[in-house]
């Protein structure tokens, strides 16, 4: 599946079939969590990300359903068509944004996700704290929807954030890599 | 400004002007926020309603501003065109609902909000303790933001469930009183 045929069919199913809420909506209440979990740790932000990620996981595993059962899709032939997918169709029917995919490893098992939008974080400031700025990672939720979501379709990956325009840094990245795809086959010894 | 207005204006506004996700999406990350704060308050539902609505309470004291910006509201002539104005624009241009108003007091200051639906909780089950049935608002979150976003219009008000279909009821309702003005005049010897 090329990018332009992902992209399309990202926009027709946003359009068609989607329940849509207001996007502002969802950054405030984004950003309650993030309080919430900043309090409860209290202020141990790499313990905050860790939570995130988690929550993230927890989520990916049930959106999938979701996502197949609105798209249609069947197996990705590659990495690379899942990287498509996930930008084009994944970001687009969820948050109506479509990262760029980029900074391809050669073996073509690791990616980045560079966001020119990001609903989660619209006009949110990182607490001042010095700290916040080079251990936090706000959108940390969406690493974890990202593993989460890929698990139930055999992808083991790692997600995790390098850079982030509330850190101060120029764009906002995700690497994804891809560390092995599991298999559906029970081990030897199991039925 | 009649019922009828107040529906074409939410319609309109939620057409044109507002940012769009999936509210699938939203339905999951609310429920990642009520698991936490469960987990939190080790299951004190008492408290962690109590937390919701706070939370909403946050996130109405911002989000009145985008509303405000949004649809171009002028001030309600009396209580009843607010509350047409919560169920049919309010509500409408952030989760694309528009919940029923009802029950009203004689005395106009007192109504309901009654939920045909209610995307922070499609496909929910409370946690099956003997407790949750009883004592958890699962929704919480916004008789909050209607008491922040409503604050900031100078109405003090009170919105609390009254019952929900997720503990069982035949509806979702929410009781909003208005218990004061707030007068923008300042007290004497402040200036």
């Amino acid at each position: 599946m090329s990018a332009n045929k992902a992209a399309r069919i990202g926009e027709e199913v946003w359009k068609t079939r989607i329940d849509k809420v207001n996007a502002e909506l969802v950054t405030l209440t984004y950003g309650s969590i993030v309080a919430q979990l900043c309090k409860d740790y209290e202020g141990d932000y790499i313990e905050v990300n860790k939570q995130l990620e988690k929550m993230g996981y927890n989520i990916g595993l049930r959106l999938i359903e979701d996502f197949l059962a609105k798209t249609n899709m069947g197996k990705c032939i590659n990495f690379k068509e899942t990287a498509e997918t996930i930008s084009k169709i994944g970001f687009k029917v969820f948050l109506n944004i479509t990262p760029t995919v980029t900074n391809w490893t050669t073996d073509g098992k690791q990616f980045s996700l560079t966001f020119e939008e990001n609903p989660l974080a619209d006009f949110v400031e990182l607490p001042d704290d010095g700290r916040a700025q080079n251990e936090l990672w706000y959108s940390n939720l969406l690493c974890g929807v990202l593993r989460g979501s890929l698990e139930m379709v055999q992808m083991q990956v790692d997600a995790h954030f390098v850079s982030d325009v509330l850190r101060g840094n120029e764009v906002t990245e995700m690497r994804v890599t891809l560390i092995r795809t599991i298999d559906d086959e029970l081990p030897p010894g199991e039925d």
